[in-house]
């Protein structure tokens, strides 16, 4: 694995460049701008994290999501405690890590910075700043390769928000789609669902696929089995938010049931995440703890209750797909099977 | 077939007074009131349609929704039209069946009351009455007869509405779940899908099942699966819009979905719908039109717009479930196989 140099310094600007939306998070003078992504896309608005602790908010209160950017984001997080709170630096990675249990990006980051932090508080922020970048360009190369599986003309699906607003570069899945168009220059078009109930999709990944020029169908989220029952998909591609060694993946609630529908219809269902992902300490999904979300997430919208009073309500925000029905994943050392995943290391 | 003895008079008040629900259609002194589904469970509106024109644009803004029950109302639009716009009454009865394309009792109702209207204008008002006490009887057999499925202790998922907001009785797949209960007395609990985008299930399946106060948890639509994987659920009870002649069945968008995942676990899935539902006619649900609702009702959130502007939208009302991933069809004549169908009539 070549991926330090896989691209130039000028060619990672120049990729950088390309993307019309805007960064997620941009770490300056001592604190994390933050995008609210939770009012994308009607408003652009940046709030500063001036501590681990407001990082810790954003992250659970979702201003902040997608697997690698809760990592980054973590990772800045865990600078912040570094060189401004250093006396609770170990609760603070403690802290950081309960805000999303299911994505392992963020336990991977915190405790990167955490082991620089202990021997030396000021090496926090570049190993922060070294991650982010790391990301960018383990995105690029998912990105790459995930476009060699598009061919031109194809209809890809995908669900949730895998783009640059969840992951470094233009993103892991959706960064696929965006680096055939953008860079490869392929014709392609997509569906997205909406992704309720966060609408990820609706206010997202279509936020992102209309500024890279992308043609893109907003679809419910159970609409998705009609178009791959009528054959108007050709590839369903996905992000990851943690794989385990046999190749289950935790994803957005409702990765599975694409995954059943896709293996149903006998269409190709990828998966594209980077090896900080993949979690090599857990035989199987079974060891995944999946998050679930207040119960208002479901029933209230813009501030408007629309269920009866005291129902019960189970949010969960993942779910597990096996691996037996995923046909392969996208990282940045190439498309692979699920067998070969315990030798990514 | 007896369904006509099936229920004294008495037996049939009794059951109408077991539920708490109001009711969606109360035809009084030549005007249709209808309960206007769409601000519910909040508040509870009945207007009054005076005409057959009002009886239509309630049907297609979905203030009366449900395949059974969209056909009482077209047969109250029809009879209104028979006595106070007899030189209409064929346009009347091509303009109500265009309405809702997918469910067939539309078509079903306004033809047979046309017929009589044709012959005898004042007779259409007791066709339509009677119209509405036969779909109540069947509705009460269908949920007797899908109660006998449904053991004590039992954990039930459904998806949309199909309760006494959309049909007779307590209504079909719903009712099935409310009969075990409140004339059976076993104790259940249920699972509903809030399904998007008009979220009949957050706000009319919770509210009946409240009403009912049978166990229920609200869930989104895409963890469905999820409950499936995990065995948490031992029954999927869905109702129908129209049902194929080989036993396709044209139902609420993301059926198709619930049907492959309960197939690919192995949970029994049972339809549960009236015969007015079959349409002998077609040969397979590659013959139902699917139904197109307004980017608005995908995309707008209480007045907000929830995605950027301009984007395209698909949002179809229905999916078709084929016939092999059924269980049974729970009918007003018992729980039936797919080759049954052709000898119900």
């Amino acid at each position: 694995m070549e991926e330090e140099s896989a691209f130039s310094r000028e060619e990672l600007s120049w990729l950088l460049a390309q993307s019309k939306v805007p960064r997620p998070l941009i770490f300056d003078e001592g604190a994390l701008k933050i995008l609210d992504q939770r009012i994308l896309p009607g408003k652009i608005v940046y709030i500063d994290a001036n501590s681990w602790e407001e990082v810790a908010l954003a992250i659970k209160s979702m201003m902040v999501r997608g697997a690698p950017m809760i990592g980054i984001a973590g990772a800045y997080g865990m600078a912040l405690a570094a060189t401004k709170d250093p006396g609770n630096i170990e609760r603070a990675a403690i802290e950081l890590k309960k805000t999303r249990p299911t994505a392992i990006n963020l336990s991977w980051a915190v405790d990167r910075v955490l082991r620089i932090a202990m021997e030396n508080p000021e090496g926090a922020i570049s190993e922060a700043r070294e991650i982010e970048a790391e990301d960018h360009e383990r995105s690029f190369l998912i990105a790459k390769n995930g476009s060699s599986l598009i061919k031109p003309g194809m209809r890809v699906l995908t669900h949730c928000n895998s783009g640059s607003l969840a992951a470094g570069g233009f993103g892991t899945a959706l960064g696929c789609i965006i680096w055939a168009k953008l860079i490869d220059g392929k014709e392609i078009s997509v569906f997205n669902t909406e992704t309720r109930p966060y609408l990820q999709g609706s206010r997202l990944t279509s936020f992102e696929l209309a500024s890279a020029d992308v043609p893109d169908t907003l679809i419910p989220d159970m609409a998705a089995s009609l178009l791959l029952s009528k054959r108007m998909v050709d590839l369903v591609i996905v992000g990851a938010d943690r794989v385990a060694r046999n190749g289950d993946v935790a994803n957005k609630v409702g990765t599975l049931q694409l995954a059943i529908s896709a293996h149903h219809y006998g269409i190709p269902f990828y998966v594209a995440s980077p090896r900080t992902t993949f979690d090599m300490s857990i035989e199987s999904g079974k060891e995944i703890p999946i998050e679930e979300r207040p119960a208002e997430e479901l029933v209230i919208f813009n501030g408007i209750k629309m269920a009866p009073d005291g129902i019960s309500v189970f949010n969960p925000a993942f779910d597990v797909a096996p691996f037996n029905l995923v046909t392969g994943y996208i990282t940045e050392s190439g498309v692979i099977g699920a067998w070969k995943i315990p030798y990514l290391d």
